[in-house]
Parts: structure tokens; sequence; C-alpha cells
């Protein structure tokens, strides 16, 4: 296709999503769930033949010398297709979040106000390798009644097409609107900076994946971005901690599952209990594997210990989303500067404070600008699974409209419905 | 001062803003409430200093020809600064919306997760000639907890120049954060675009006034931008209206207060009633001034009255925000039409349609996708003290965040408090 052709496709192609958006906005409950229970079937029959598409793309992804780690992501299983097919069932189970009324009122001059959830209208997703986020984020969009338009990684391209037209199946089988979830028919970079303009048709982008794919669309789309960023999460070892239970979080929000955004990468200590705390934490870190990167004072208590291994950090290094088996150490004097340093270091995703001091687990609470601030638990739980949401389209570290994770009501906006009976300004 | 003077102060100041507002985010309600109330106070013992640099700006405006509906919403007057001080102790009578519990729940391994409201962070507001906005805009993002940074038009600067310096002089005396109201202090335009790069110390930006300046700033600024756009308004009248009803709503929402965006633009009418109602909703309109642009269908039954004077509608007029004494007017088939039509040329702002039939009314209200959708009653309406907002920074025209009348409530976000007692994943 030529540049003036991509354009076009992707131009026509948000245009059908937004007429599709209008009548998504309104069908039933019913076919929005016989959909979804239609899509996990058409999942389950057509194992084989996902499974030939998904290995074109793993052919070609080790021809091209994919990492392993990316050609982990790519590749998909009857047990990993399987898995999916039941997690849109769960979606299928969840309630509508669309048509609820958040809140009412009734005027003194009789006009009775509601603010109803409605869809956003037309959501733009954008991602990498994985290729079931093609079926889970156009699950989330269709229950929550909004159009979707799917662009994955030009690696996934096989394994997301046949996905796209077992969505289209399962829409058109339930006279669901067919156009209601668009796929991008063509790997060509050109069409995501084509998507990225259509301001009119498309309401929303949501970029799931690494910090260069999250820049650039946010750098370039004309629309709303809700950015799905990094996680530099936190955990501070108060004073009044109990040291038990410090060394259990730590250890686990840095190494249950170091890979994900919601793992701690850094560690600050107060300097009261510095000395007696650091050197059992260190050795229990060390022992699961894990690297330290530590300041000035934390380095002088080490020193005095049986020769555990670490390494100097840098400032730098205090910023850094590892996603890995290190950890940044800095030792504060007070409450105050371990706040000032998560705001400062954390990119306001998840952090935790570890005290059995109320007070100081409030100012903690309060003063900490972050999506999930914990007090005495693991980072890790930030997660819309683990909040009780049903289901997550990924957690946002933005402020604006969705914050933390985000489940169907992150995907809804409301409008407000005025019954009147000739109310006049 | 230099461009690379100015950047270094938009900096800095967008620096110390943020600084402020991890201050300002859990400073107590009283304090808050104080501020405004000194505030206040210095609006009415200053009117004399506030109306002399009025003035120099009211100078400058009529030598450089600034038209007169510019100069009107320049100009103050005691009555004006009067308003705004009895404004600023209303948003002090009202609740603090920080700090609220939006919702809760209690997981099965027992954290126990609070969703709590809290205040944006750092709010930028551009705005043109009005100067009372740099107070009323001030007051509700303080209220609010948010830091603001104030950028007006340059033909107020001097009356911006010393209002800012009276909100300055409340929050030192009521020790609140002196730096939580920012104003920049120069009308070069390049403090602007340096304002919209902030990205780090910014969190969004909510342009205020002309369709000129909001593109300007939804397309330069990087942070999200809740943008305060046009309202092309519609009145639908229905097959089933009560002429009455309809005159009076449509006579109204058009002619009660055009140059406002809630006010009417287009007029929708079901074919089979438009013989019947046009001639007399017509009549009435002309009587109050307005210029009717008319399709032909509609020309075809206004010919065969007395000479009432219309215009041939264009396509284009029908996506005109006129502001003005005049209304296009097309006849429909049937309420799907109109749906389309109002779903076609209006902005998403505000839409009514005058009906008796419950069916209709419930399908244009789900279908008519707006910010606030009316039935049998003015469009005149959408504002945030006629919904009970007890405020108003405005009337979002976007879908993410904040939808319709933007009070307090939609100057905040939330976070997530968890509470644990060492859950670990």
């Amino acid at each position: 296709m030529t540049p003036s052709e991509i354009e076009s496709m992707v131009v026509s192609l948000a245009e059908k999503a937004r007429q599709a958006a209008l009548d998504l906005a309104t069908i039933p409950t019913d076919t929005k769930n016989a959909t979804l229970e239609s899509l996990a079937h058409l999942l389950e029959s057509n194992v084989e033949a996902i499974l030939r598409e998904n290995n074109r793309d793993m052919e070609a992804g080790r021809f091209n010398g994919l990492s392993s780690a990316l050609l982990d992501r790519l590749e998909l299983s009857p047990a990993r297709i399987a898995a999916q097919a039941e997690s849109i069932r769960q979606v299928a189970d969840l309630e509508d979040p669309v048509g609820e009324v958040i809140d009412q009122s009734e005027r003194p001059n009789g006009l009775r106000i509601h603010r109803v959830r409605v869809p956003i209208g037309v959501i733009g997703i954008i991602y990498e390798s994985r290729p079931l986020v093609t079926v889970d984020c156009a699950s989330l969009c269709l229950k929550s009644g909004n159009a979707s338009i799917l662009r994955g990684g030009k690696e996934a391209f096989y394994s997301n097409t046949i996905l796209a037209s077992l969505i289209r199946a399962a829409l058109t089988a339930n006279t669901a609107p067919a156009d209601g979830v668009q796929f991008i028919p063509t790997p060509d970079r050109l069409a995501l900076n084509a998507l990225l303009k259509q301001i009119d048709n498309v309401d929303c982008i949501i970029p799931r994946g690494g910090e260069g794919l999250i820049r650039f669309v946010a750098e370039n789309a004309l629309m709303p971005v809700i950015k799905h960023y990094k996680g530099v999460c936190n955990v501070y070892i108060d004073r009044a901690a109990s040291a038990e239970l410090a060394q259990e979080i730590v250890v686990n929000a840095k190494t249950q599952r170091p890979g994900v955004c919601n793992a701690a990468e850094n560690l600050f200590m107060h300097e009261a209990i510095a000395p007696d705390m650091l050197p059992g934490i260190a050795e229990a870190l060390i022992h699961k594997g894990v690297e330290l990167r530590v300041d000035e004072p934390s380095e002088a208590i080490l020193a005095k210990t049986n020769g555990l291994p670490r390494n100097p950090s840098t400032e730098a290094d205090y910023y850094e989303e590892y996603l890995d088996l290190i950890l940044s150490v800095k030792i504060v004097p007070d409450l105050d500067r371990a706040i000032e340093a998560v705001n400062t270091y954390g990119s306001g995703h998840s952090d935790a404070i570890v005290t059995e001091d109320e007070e100081a687990a409030r100012a903690f609470l309060s003063k900490v600008d972050s999506a999930a601030v914990y007090w005495n638990a693991s980072t890790r739980f930030t997660d819309g699974f683990q909040f009780g949401l049903g289901a997550e389209i990924g957690i946002s570290t933005d402020k604006l409209h969705a914050r933390g994770p985000m489940g169907l009501r992150e995907l809804t906006t409301y409008k407000y419905l005025i019954y009147g009976n000739g109310q006049l300004v």
C-alpha cells in the first residue's frame, strides 16, 4: 500500500469504529455477553489454526533474531489460549457498567438531573508482542460498550490477524456491530502515525508496552492518551518498623516477580534502624539473587558485615526501573526525607511504608503522590484482580480520568440526563 | 527578557508550583477557607487600586482598537469586584472535596483498600481578557487543594498583576503556601509556549477562551488538556411535542442569552409537525430579533406564511457556533435522523428533545452523545450553579476525566490507600 492508501484505510476504519460505537453504546448486556461467550468458544475451537498462524510469527521472529524474552511473549500455547478463553468468560460475568446512575439530584426548579455512566466511544489500543492482548482488550472494550481499534506489534501480525477475524466472527454471529472492533490490517508504521491523528473519530488512546512506545504515542497523539508508564516503586522502612515484616515485604516486593511494573526498585530505610535491620534484609535479598546498589551510609553499615556483596549506587540508579533482580538502597534521616525521596525518584505507581507507628503511616499515605500507597503490605498488589475490579486493561500512571488499575468502570465516562417539564432560564 | 530567560522563569515557577502542590494537598480546610476569606476582603479593600490598574489596561485597549465586546469583558467595576468577592466566599462555603473516601473494600486476604479523593496537583489555566478569572480560578484550585499557574490575556496584564499580588498576600497572611498560585509575570507569548512543555511539573491545562486559543493549547501542550470548547447546541422538536412547550423552549434556548456556549444554534423539527408548528415558532423567534437560516422543506412551509423573513441555510451553517441571534433550521423525517443530525452537527455540549412521547425521549437521551441531554427543558441550564455544583471552572466538552460543568470535584483525582498487616503476593 502507498502512504496515502494507508492513511485512507486508517481514516475509513476509524470512521467505521465511530459509527459502530454509537450502536455499541446502547446494545443490551445480553448481546455483549453472548458475543464474549462466542469469542471464548471460537478461541477454543480454533486452537490449531491459531497456533499455525502463531508459528509463522515465531519462525519469522527467530529468523529476525528476537530475544528469548520477546519470543516468550509472542508464543501461544493451548494452555495460554484456554486461559484467555476463561478470562473472556470472566469478563462476561462482570457487571455491565453502562447505564449506572452515578448520582442524581432534583433542583429547586423541578429539573431532575441524573449523571449516568456511558462508554467513552472509540478507544485505540497500541500494544507490542503479546498476541492475546488483541482479544483481551477487545473483550474489555466490548463489555464496556466501546468500539476499539487494535494495533499490535508487527512481530505478532499473523497471530493478531487470525484473532481479529475470530472477534469479527463472534460479533457477526450475535448481530453485534461487526465494525465495533477494528484491527489495523498492516504492520506498517505509517498506519500508527495516521491513527494518532484521527482526533474526530478516536476518543482516547491506551498504549501498553515499553517506555519508547509510550513516549512516542504520548508525543504524537492528538487525542487524550492514558499512559501505562513505568513503575519505579519504593519501599520505605520506618524507624518504628517490625524487622520481620520489613524483611518479608521488601523481599516479596523485589523478588516475587521482578519483571513487572509493581515490583519494588528502591529501598529507603530510616537511619535509626538501618544499622540493625539492613544487614539481615541485605542477606535475605542476596540469598534470592538480588544485586544491591547502596549509598554511602548503607555501605558503611554493610562494610561491617561478613562481606555481603554490594555495589555503590549512582544518583541515576534511584530513577531506574530495573525490572530485574537489582535494588537501590538509600538511608534517609527522617520520615519527611523518605516521603521526599519517594516523590522524587518514584514514578507515582505503587509505594509502601513499613511501620507500627500509625501517625507515620498516615503522613506517608497522605503525602506520597502515587496511584497506590501501602501501609505494611507489598507493592505487588497493585493489579485490577487484586483490587477486586475483576479485570484490568492496565495500570494508569496518569492522574486524569483513571489512576492505578483500570477495569471496566475506568473505560467509561458519564453524561448528564436532565428531565424537565418545560423549565426555562 | 530574552527567550531563554523567559523559559527559565517559567521552569522555575512551575517547579515552585509542584513543591507547593505537595503542601497544598494536605493543608487543613480551615486554612483554605481563611485564605479565601482574606482574598475576598483584600478585593473589597483594594477596589480603587484594582480599578486604577484596570484603567491602564482599558486605556491601552482603546488605544489598540479593541472591540467594544472585548473592552466590556476587560472592564472592572466596583459591582463586578464585589460580586467576585461574594463568589469567593461561596467557594469557601462549599464542602472540601479532598479526603473523601469514594469507595472502599476489604479483600479476602484482609487488605483494606480505600479509594480517596485527592487534588490533581498543578493546574495551568490559560484564559483571555476577563481579569476576574484570575481570582476565580485561583480560588477554585486552592479550595480543591491544587496549585495553579495562571496565564491571562495580554490585554488584561496590569489588572491580572495586581489581582495576583492580592492572592499571594492572602496566602501569606494565612501561612498557606505562597507559591501555590503562580502568575506568569510577562505577557510574552514565549512564556505560554514554555508552560505547555512543563510536563514534569504541570499535571493538566485548562484553556478557557475562543476556539483559536483552545486549538493552539490542545495542539501544543505535552500534558493532558481539558478543553472547554465550543457549544453547538441543538433543540429537536419531536412529532409528539407540545406546541406551546416547543416554542417556549426554542425561544429560551436561542434568545435568553445568545452569546453563551449553552445557547441553541440549530433547530431540528419532525416533518409531521413542522407544517403546523414551524410558522408560529418562526414568528416568535423573528419577533425576538432572530435571523432564521432554513433548509428547503422549511422554506416550502414558510413560503406559505405572510412573508416571514428567512434566509436559505448552507450545510456549513449547521456546524456553526453563532453566539448570536441566528438559528439554523432543518426538517428531519424521523427520530433516528434527528439523533443522527444532533450527533453530526452538534459539539457534544447540550442538546434537547421536546416531546410528550416517553419512548422517543428515552431513545434521544440514550443515543445522543453529549455532555448534557435534556427532555423538555432549555439547553441553557448546562452550568455548574444550575446543576448544583456550587461553582464551576468551566464546561468540559471532552469526554475523559470531566464532562460538562466542572466544579471542585472535577478538579480532583483519586489515589488508592491500602491498609495491610504484612500481606505478601
